[in-house]
């Protein structure tokens, strides 16, 4: 993939609840994380998210979660390796099933909340979670992390023989490892909207950003998380989506 | 189909708490109605029964419910068409999934409790579940309920091009509607090995039935349900299988 | 009670997702039906909702539902008397231990949504609500919707000692039974804030509204039924409350 | 207390799926740690687990769980201090309110499962459970693990005026701290029907058991645990609670 492709959250209301303006972020993103129903997202939701991502021409990816709708999958859950790959099959299965009713498929993973710190936290998760989408569909890439050194992520991908598409983020600090500087830390979040403009045209160029030591830090990303979850945070997306074109030529 | 294929209810357990004894009656079955999570049935039971399934060579279908565990799918609920068709889709989607990672398929769609119930008495509801079937796959059959008379169903069917499968049962009374006498009244559940195994046997020859009210009744039906719930409605099932063998000729 | 209470539903956000504005509404109201946790509402929730709700000096009831958090609680589902019965109970006494632990009481119980309008429209239901009440605590009272004649709800709160506080709407028309005109209809819901304005007045004055056939309804009500859901409905009840305090020479 | 009491785990049924022989097993006990339909036990359950408690003059106590009835609440989950004090309350109140509606009342709290395991494990979590049970009820007393050295855990009792029953197991080998041996290890769980009621009489007399490593092992104990999951554990517990009533000369 040579042109970063932005990615975002999508599709997480439920029931009579509303949460993030997917419509309005849809129109610049590349990549659509749907909700499954097991943090977020019911199958009416899940229905109208991937209607919506249709009509907009962006790519449809599964992003499942622990089961813990009161928590929105972000409490860690002491799962087996084979109940994750199982909750995978379940919820991928799922939104493919909602997909194929109009038309459409599937076209990569990518876990959310606690299901992805998880995974990047402990190999046997990840293991897990490669295995899982190899099992589906080797065809479908899987989104995880990109951090200073993706080589052993990569060669898990490699072992099971799937694509890894390793995302960065343009409004958070990253420690020398590359890996997110903690919320709980001054200055872990950008909120200038230079900043990050600027930290997400750095990562599309391939150069390097300066980490919260001072070090020069490269991440090889594929693509960049971004946030529908309020006019703000559309707004930045839009600049990002601008900036990036304008960068590429488009 | 010229051979009565025999379904059963299998893959109703759930997390902790057994329910069945599934592993005892899939030799004698054609067809595994397997639960998909909203009445019974969570991924990990999802995946054994599959694999359960495959190693019988029995045929796996979907069996979708409205979302109530606590009411095992039992309760009728008021959900629009639309909400039947997503219910569908994201359910046959998950054990889709599920079978999908050990290489196999569903293969027919036989919705659950209530949603079986109310389809037979709603025309509306009947459409929307012919129509979901439709979209997700008209290679799908559907089974429900055979009663004296086939033909609105079989016409909704043919105008979605959806394959219907007519399902009797041995164990049960039927009024001369062809209608389930009810469980409420005496004589409605036949508890006599003979008779069941007899209701089967001419169920299996296209011959007619006594009606409860002495009326003849001709069910026409491709299937007959049958319960794996207890060694005794194993044996049952054992009977018959064996029965319809020699029928048969095998 | 001579003065017109105001209630509201307080506490449908759940987990992530937000709802109402709780903590707008809640000064100018009188009672809050916070929900308890089956159609909306979570153990924290709860507990913030309960805080808010003793802070602003408002009586604290019991908002009880179905067991739908994806519908809301909106769907009409097939419930034996004795689980509404059992369904009350465990909610009223997940709320009081709630409540306990900050001092305070559950002080009245206001079923919500399916389970409210399946209580009017079944006899057998209200009666076994009523008797889910009193068999809790026959001092609670039960809210429930005023209608031309209250009197058979009336004899059944006798029968079982349980005070009915019975409730009207001040932006709804009525038909000439006294229930609300279906929202399916022209006129069924006021959006003007004078005409909602003047109908609190007249039923707090005990004066007969027009009824959508042009006859003059009577509604004996205790309390209007007010919304929290945005900064509209807000200024309504806002509205109500210093025109209700007007004329009772608060 | 100078009596040891049998505490047993009872209504871990849910909807329709069973689980133990709670009926069994309810003669024989002194206390039963009702689930709280978090882990197990809906409405219905808990009201005729209540019922049956009452009929057998056993004291009721509330075993609250982490919210995941897939994984009966035996998976650590990551909550934060204040929402296991929300868990508590709502489902101590939960079944309060059960109990309320049979004359009843809750008289004591055992958590459930991963939610027990981390009390154990964690000061924090066992200093917010204490600080539950004292705002519900300081009456309440708490069941916990007997370990070797229970001062640090009584310290924390006494902080919140909370009483402290500890457990001891009759079935299970504990190592010299005074934890249960891990079931991966050969020899963790006694089978032998002699060995438990030798374990079990021990105990009840203040004698000291020898831990895996062979040293002298004195569990201070208020209360035994025992299972009803089946017949030969409810003969097992039926055999303890004779021994035990002949030993204090009942």
């Amino acid at each position: 993939m040579s042109r970063l492709l932005l990615n975002c959250d999508i599709g997480e209301s439920f029931g009579n609840w509303t949460l993030g303006l997917d419509a309005e972020v849809m129109p610049f993103i590349d990549c659509a994380n749907i909700a499954c129903g097991f943090h977020a997202g019911d199958p009416g939701i899940m229905r109208k998210t991937v209607t919506l991502a249709l009509a907009n021409g962006v790519r449809i990816g599964a992003h499942p979660a622990y089961q813990d709708l009161a928590g929105f999958g972000r409490r860690s859950m002491s799962y087996s390796p084979e109940e994750i790959r199982d909750l995978l099959h379940y919820q991928i299965g799922a939104l493919d099933g909602i997909c194929r009713a109009q038309g459409a498929r599937v076209s990569y993973v990518k876990p959310h909340g606690a299901m992805y710190n998880d995974m990047m936290a402990k190999p046997t998760q990840l293991r897990a979670v490669i295995q899982a989408v190899a099992a589906y569909d080797p065809q479908l890439p899987l989104m995880l992390m990109a951090t200073r050194d993706n080589s052993t992520a990569q060669a898990l991908g490699d072992e099971y023989g799937v694509t890894l598409w390793f995302e960065a983020f343009a409004d958070r600090a990253y420690d020398n490892a590359g890996h997110l500087v903690s919320r709980q830390l001054p200055g872990a979040v950008h909120h200038d909207p230079q900043t990050i403009l600027q930290q997400a045209l750095t990562i599309a160029r391939g150069d390097t950003l300066t980490a919260s030591d001072g070090s020069a830090l490269l991440l090889q990303a594929d693509t960049l998380c971004v946030h529908g979850d309020n006019a703000s945070s559309v707004a930045a997306v839009q600049r990002i989506r601008e900036a990036l074109n304008q960068q590429s030529g488009l």
